[in-house]
């Protein structure tokens, strides 16, 4: 149970972890799935079996509209991002390739970029953004070799919240013929996507995070026109008599029994989003940055972390605090003021080296679409109370 | 809705395909972690990332009493069994590396194998069981090669429902250096598995059949000695200034935002059937299949596929009726008697072809542990009714 500790009710700021709370339609969609709908997807030869697979099909028509894709197939459901991007990264790639990425992508598109590179099969170079985070297309554009054949590009930094210009990278890529791969923790469901206008090759998403589904969801969109060996090869239920994995879409990713009830909720949440509208959800957990950023900003030993206020940025805010350290401000901000926050280095290295944090790490605080203003003004409240101990 | 059709209550008998329906205990474990304590786990500076993190800790703890492993740390969560299954031929195979499978295996074991054979990577040796899917742990001693490192083997079928002798087998490997993979997709809260004891190295079990657990959990056991390459790099919430994956498990396992939700209902499935007991819940379904034999066998034109009546299997009960094609019978047993079986070929050829059914497939019948003899009852006499137009 969440604890009111004396008479401060539990605020929640982790949202680019995981957003919290779900509406209560997404928690319907799970149970109502589990108790009613949760046959084997596409592997029946019954009505439930058929109940599951519409489940599948209906989530997949949302997402679809959400990022304007075209054919739902193109979309496959994951356990989460890092699954999908090791689906693109381990099964486009080939030996002898070039990538390019970004200075502050997170560990999972780092980890198996390095890894390949490791074992001598690609070569990496890491375009670096200046150290609010932003990046000038053109620095992709200077970074491309004959051999490069993929670009990897963080939507929006998980630790600085900027936000990479993603169109402009992919009008690059595409008169380049290199595929581009956009991971989109931190942006699916808050900020406009359209992989066919912004020449995005591969999508990787979180279900659980924008599009406020539950966690143990996520997906990888692919565009019609590449072939990728899928991460997982297994049972698929179609063509079972073929010891290759079938080329049909969206098969051909999803090998084994899918999160069904998961699934379920998942669709609830992107109609959510659907309803309210992208825009409108962006818009709102701007403002509210824009006081933290307000209210953190006026305090002399704070530093604020990406860009400057009244710049875009997803909803991610975080600082360090002069002479102290961000994992003990977490834990005040927990024990005493029953504000959830995260400390440390949030999966991006590269992006601490970027922000001069890599040796002490940082306080994230990031809203999602049910942070109130009220919320903000506590959290500024007892940071500030916070900070006269530190100066 | 689950419909009742004129007055036929809806029988669910697929339950090798995913078990229908959970225990209120796994749906309400779910709502209340979605609802109070889905943070993410292991990436937190609060007190909600530490109750996911302990979610995840208690059932790996429950999963451990299971399956008599010593420390939790070596199960690692999964989407799916094919996703445990794939993490291991793709992750410790070598260049050269010579495997045993049995013909038995499922898709999700044969089509990583034969991808990673088609690459020239690996050499396969299919061990052939009876045509009842029957083998002698011989067979595959008498398939070792000096470049044998791995032996796979389904505990049992997910087609025959015969049990595998796997402690006999894991005595062999063990004797001669090769490791052993168990998929136990089939009998995960259905056998007792012991994975000391039957010298198993690497356990792939989902959790959603006879664990209870909700569909998108599933997981894998990696025997301590053993390291494997993830199949998942990218983050993990520790070590994150690291470029590698970490090698403390589960972590480096694990990597990104794991289904607390469904693990949390995982947990409550594993403490069901610890409650009930394995042995208490494997002698009813095994009672149940005999019912259903016996009413299937006293049909002249009905032939019944794996181990013979009297004889151990688990709750699958396959068969064809001559003349007739599976398809239609699983429609007629949906549409008009509310009864979900399965038709076709079950996502294993090779199976069918140790049956003789390559050509039709089969229908497959499972029970779970809340399948009542009177719907085994029932069941028996919608096919006696079906068979008559066919005789």
């Amino acid at each position: 149970m969440v604890e009111v500790k004396g008479d401060r009710p539990f605020i929640y700021l982790d949202h680019a972890a995981t957003s919290w709370p779900k509406p209560a339609a997404v928690i319907e969609a799970v149970r109502e799935a589990m108790e009613h709908d949760s046959a084997n997807p596409g592997r029946g030869s019954h009505a439930m079996a058929v109940r599951a697979s519409r489940i599948l099909f209906d989530t997949r028509k949302s997402l679809a509209k959400l990022l304007a894709v075209k054919n739902p197939n193109d979309i496959a459901f994951a356990l989460n991002t890092s699954m999908a991007l090791n689906t693109v990264i381990k099964g486009f790639l080939k030996p002898g390739d070039h990538v390019i990425a970004t200075a502050i992508e997170h560990n999972s598109v780092r980890r198996p970029l390095e890894y390949l590179k490791k074992l001598g099969i690609i070569d990496v170079t890491y375009v670096e953004p200046d150290e609010r985070g932003q990046l000038d297309a053109k620095q992709v554009g200077l970074a491309f070799r004959p051999n490069t054949k993929l670009a990897v590009v963080s939507h929006s930094s998980n630790l600085l919240g900027s936000i990479l210009p993603v169109a402009d990278i992919g009008e690059l890529t595409r008169r380049n013929g290199v595929k581009l791969l956009v991971d989109a923790a931190q942006t699916a469901g808050i900020m406009d996507i359209d992989v066919e206008g912004m020449g995005i090759d591969f999508l990787a998403f979180p279900g659980h995070k924008g599009l406020l589904g539950p966690q143990g969801t996520g997906g990888l969109y692919i565009h019609p026109d590449v072939d990728l060996e899928p991460l997982l090869h297994g049972g698929t239920g179609s063509q079972s008599e073929s010891i290759e994995q079938p080329s049909v879409r969206p098969d051909r990713y999803e090998a084994g029994t899918q999160n069904t009830a998961g699934i379920s909720g998942l669709g609830a949440g992107v109609k959510y989003v659907l309803h309210e509208t992208v825009q409108k959800i962006h818009n709102k957990e701007w403002a509210l940055t824009q006081n933290i950023m307000e209210g953190l900003g006026a305090l002399k030993n704070v530093r604020l972390l990406g860009p400057e206020l009244g710049q875009p940025r997803t909803g991610i805010v975080s600082f360090v605090i002069d002479g102290a350290d961000p994992s003990e401000i977490g834990f005040i901000l927990d024990q005493h003021y029953n504000i959830a926050v995260r400390t440390g280095f949030h999966c991006t290295p590269l992006a601490h080296e970027t922000a001069g944090t890599l040796e002490t790490g940082a306080v994230r605080a990031s809203v999602g679409c049910f942070t109130t203003s009220q919320e903000v003004e506590a959290f500024v409240e007892a940071v500030k109370e916070i900070v006269q101990h530190y100066s």
